[in-house]
């Protein structure tokens, strides 16, 4: 399948590594094509991988994965003409997460409790299909959950669009190794405020246990 | 032990009744004593159980239970002599939502991202050692976790009093039946705006599950 991954940091990198090495080809996405970080990771991956802008690595995309920092993200979706994620699927990877008042991190301004970037992403592309999910561990966890307690642990996934929810469920299953009795569907974009809001108490769980190697399973 | 719990909702009756049915002596607090909840509550307890104002209930227990409607708790632990509870241990238990604008709950204006419900109760009560625990999961199983998963699920503690914290952790084992390795403390009290945020998530999870009868646990 032709991907694109939007942004460059380890979210990115790592999904978009994860994804040519399931045998997809992957068109990385930055502010302006020729970023240094995607020619190195174009460089490093051989083949069926090249860079791009944004608008680049969303046109290249059947589907696509967004990586990008929150605090920039609504910049970088904005920056793509919305005709070109018509009736694709976006997996939204971001959180509204500020550093900049020290730890625990905080939720962006306007951007919490009662709104979340996911929605503000699928306002943005009103005729993409937006799909919250693995913004709740870390990246390499994302794509190998296999990594802790055999890989039984709980994904959360939120969006309004029943059919690209299950199509992601399918692509998390048979890319990266998620069982599917772990894919938790908590409804509406709307349920992006929740899973986004936990990222700063998975913040303070990473420093109570010294390692971000670490997931939550639902148990009943 | 004398034991005050402040709050006469399915918490605080919750917590109460399994208290004194691990042989403590409980004091439930209302706004008023002589509240028709908390004089019910007393008759059905028929030993070692009495009701007062918030004020007797703390000046009763040697250990506290904050099990106060979010919205309101602040007002109630304010009508508190803060000398009532000087040196003394309170498990704060409330959560401040919002569910006045429809589903998933908010967090209430000004007690969310860069503040909490603990850090406020803290400060009221400057020379109380203020224990955030208990508010993640519902009420049944705060008092009885074995009821999910055979008692391994997850409680996430935090609070600025190391000792009151580890006295709480035993009190929790012993009483409730937690296990001490499922027992994590996330650091000073800061971190319940993290353990409260998570709570509209986790409202999420149970209307996707269709039952409140269900944790997390952290897995590495």
């Amino acid at each position: 399948m032709n991907i694109g991954v939007l942004g460059t940091g380890t979210v990115g990198e790592t999904i978009a590594t994860a994804l040519i090495e399931n045998g997809h080809t992957v068109r990385m996405g930055s502010r302006t094509a020729g970023n240094d970080k995607a020619k190195a990771w174009v460089k490093k991956s051989k083949k069926n991988a090249s860079e791009g802008s944004f608008n680049d690595a969303a046109v290249f995309g059947d589907l696509l994965f967004l990586c990008l920092n929150g605090a920039y993200a609504l910049d970088a979706v904005k920056s793509v003409d919305p005709d070109n994620v018509r009736k694709k699927i976006v997996v939204d990877v971001t959180n509204p997460l500020d550093f900049t008042k020290g730890m625990p991190p905080r939720i962006l301004e306007g951007l919490g409790n009662s709104n979340s970037l996911g929605e503000e992403i699928q306002k943005a592309w009103p005729n993409a299909s937006v799909v919250k999910a693995l913004n709740t561990l870390t990246a390499k966890l994302m794509v190998e959950p296999k990594l802790v307690n055999h890989g039984d642990h709980s994904l959360f996934i939120c969006g309004n669009d029943a059919d690209a929810k299950n199509k992601v469920k399918h692509f998390f299953v048979d890319s990266f190794g998620w069982k599917p009795e772990n894919l938790i569907d908590l409804g509406g974009i709307e349920c992006a405020r929740g899973s986004e809001a936990y990222v700063p108490f998975w913040v303070s769980m990473m420093q109570a246990l010294g390692t971000p190697m670490f997931n939550v399973k639902v148990v009943r």
